[in-house]
């Protein structure tokens, strides 16, 4: 028997006692250490996503774990192995997947969203998801490597060159990562965030920060630098939208990080004049994992101070209340088992 | 002396006699033949432009002719050259500038804009905007080398690959030349237009076509190809930006040409979800004429009946009356000196 949370719709969680999961073949059994909590976790507590969902639901995808068991036919793995999980099932089928993008297969399962995942004892998931963590990895940092991953993957997009000037709207997590990484090659990086204990963490972690509640953002880079060479719309904004292109050098790079449920006003007109360029960034591929799991090994960040919070899998509603009433917290983390 | 077709606001045209220009150092005077009229020039006419123009512009800048004297230190050009002309002078100091993308200059001028343009016998325009024709060619079909040029720089903007679905909505003569360059390329092209003689015309130039009005054509592409790998948004409107996202491919590259007065709602969401691509494409770069010469050479199209109709320099009052009253017009042509 082992531990799971499970969304329950309404806000709320369940944790139960559950049978252990055997892994299928081609499947892998692990024990999780830590999982973190994301904004999409955040979005499915306030019932935007309860159609995939559904109301009996392990979610959770930010984790590290050690093998447990493996199921027939899966080899390069060994029981006690530390790991992390690509939460990504593809179809192999559709023209995306037949493209090489399997990443935005048309058909994609989510682990932790479409089927249940991480915040559990034990976790069962097919072999190829699985990326094997260097020996003597922290297994918390370890936790992290998911949102790096989509920071790399963004960043990745923007094919960045040093010394350009780069502007990321929105500093929570995935900003504050895109901003580090952004930073490590070469460009000159400023934060806009309107949370001011945000800011201060975002300088705390040796990033620029701009206020655009007291700065016109966009005036600031055209006066300054003639716009910025690479915009990362972290938002998911109205306003985030306007001033991605408003804040944008000529043949500027935009990249798309954040979720727009609505379909905001997009100034086309300036796309076709200053030659912009926009990418769409979602999620990962496997070498945005490769990466980032060697971004924890070379300890690029201070992790610990990143991760604001760590609390037990059995206080798992109270940690999503608190994340939903305190916007300028960074990573709350979950322990789920006893694993290190 | 020479004839000079003024633009003088109120959708009005006054051909005068004016004093034929003598080339000041650095810039060549041009006996003009031919002078196409392009739906920059219809915007003017309608009073759109009338901030840049004011009420006393020689308009035109789809043109050909001969060099007719060559002004102090010009080179590599002799009296009786057939040339055109790429009708950009830039400042060399902005960003845009330093960063090599001329043609997008912040302070662009456009000649047959913001500088008097082609609609006159002769024409003095710098010697860098001037390209030499090879022997032969017939100056009517050369004076359709800057919309080619156009179709040139915004097909080079989508990185055609051989055998990509490609959808060019908007089927007049930049949507039109768009498509015969696409197809030339390889992929399969179909051009979404609502009027049925362009629809007629774009079948004789041998391009599929689809009319939005009695087809989903979104629903179309997905249905049968997934979606389109490129699409070519030339129509500049509201419809046309929904379709582009609704229509294309995951990973698909977007190309906005048409020019959106306003600031159409964009599917943000589709960017993020199948990461879509957008790329602005803006008039031409130097290479981009030089693929179109060789086009024009190359008899890429039958020429004469892409032009829909040939009118004198005195006619151009009634020529943009007859473009306004018939969309279904591909290009209008003005013979503004007897040049050959």
């Amino acid at each position: 028997m082992t531990r799971a949370a499970f969304y329950k719709g309404h806000q709320s969680f369940g944790v139960e006692q559950i049978q252990a999961a055997t892994p299928a073949p081609g499947e892998v059994a692990i024990d999780v250490a830590y999982c973190g909590i994301c904004g999409t976790d955040l979005h499915i507590f306030h019932g935007n996503m309860d159609a995939r969902t559904g109301d009996h639901r392990v979610i959770g995808h930010e984790m590290s774990g050690r093998v447990a068991a493996l199921g027939a036919g899966v080899e390069g793995l060994a029981v006690g192995d530390a790991v992390v999980v690509r939460p990504l099932v593809h179809c192999g089928e559709c023209p995306a997947c037949k493209a090489g993008y399997t990443h935005i297969c048309h058909k994609l399962k989510f682990l932790g969203i479409d089927r249940d995942g991480a915040m559990q004892g034990r976790w069962s998931v097919p072999s190829y998801t699985v990326h094997r963590l260097p020996a003597g990895m922290n297994l918390k940092h370890a936790a992290l490597i998911e949102p790096l991953a989509v920071a790399c993957h963004d960043v990745g997009r923007a094919k960045l060159k040093a010394g350009e000037r780069v502007l990321v709207i929105g500093g929570g997590p995935i900003g504050a990562l895109i901003g580090v990484l952004a930073k490590r090659a070469g460009t000159e990086v400023t934060v806009a965030e309107i949370n001011p204990a945000r800011r201060t963490k975002l300088t705390q972690m040796g990033l620029a920060v701009i206020d655009p509640g007291q700065t016109d953002v966009a005036k600031w880079y055209q006066d300054q630098w003639g716009g910025a060479n690479v915009v990362f719309e972290v938002s998911g904004s109205d306003p985030g939208a306007a001033l991605m292109t408003a804040a944008a050098a000529t043949r500027g790079r935009l990249i798309i990080v954040g979720i727009n449920g609505r379909k905001p006003n997009v100034d086309l007109f300036q796309f076709f004049w200053r030659e912009l360029e926009l990418y769409g960034a979602r999620v990962y591929e496997p070498q945005d994992y490769d990466a980032a799991i060697k971004l924890v090994a070379d300890k690029v960040l201070d992790f610990e101070s990143f991760i604001t919070e760590t609390l037990d899998l059995s206080d798992i509603q109270s940690a999503f209340k608190k994340l939903d009433s305190t916007p300028d917290a960074m990573k709350l983390m979950i322990q789920v088992g006893d694993v290190h």
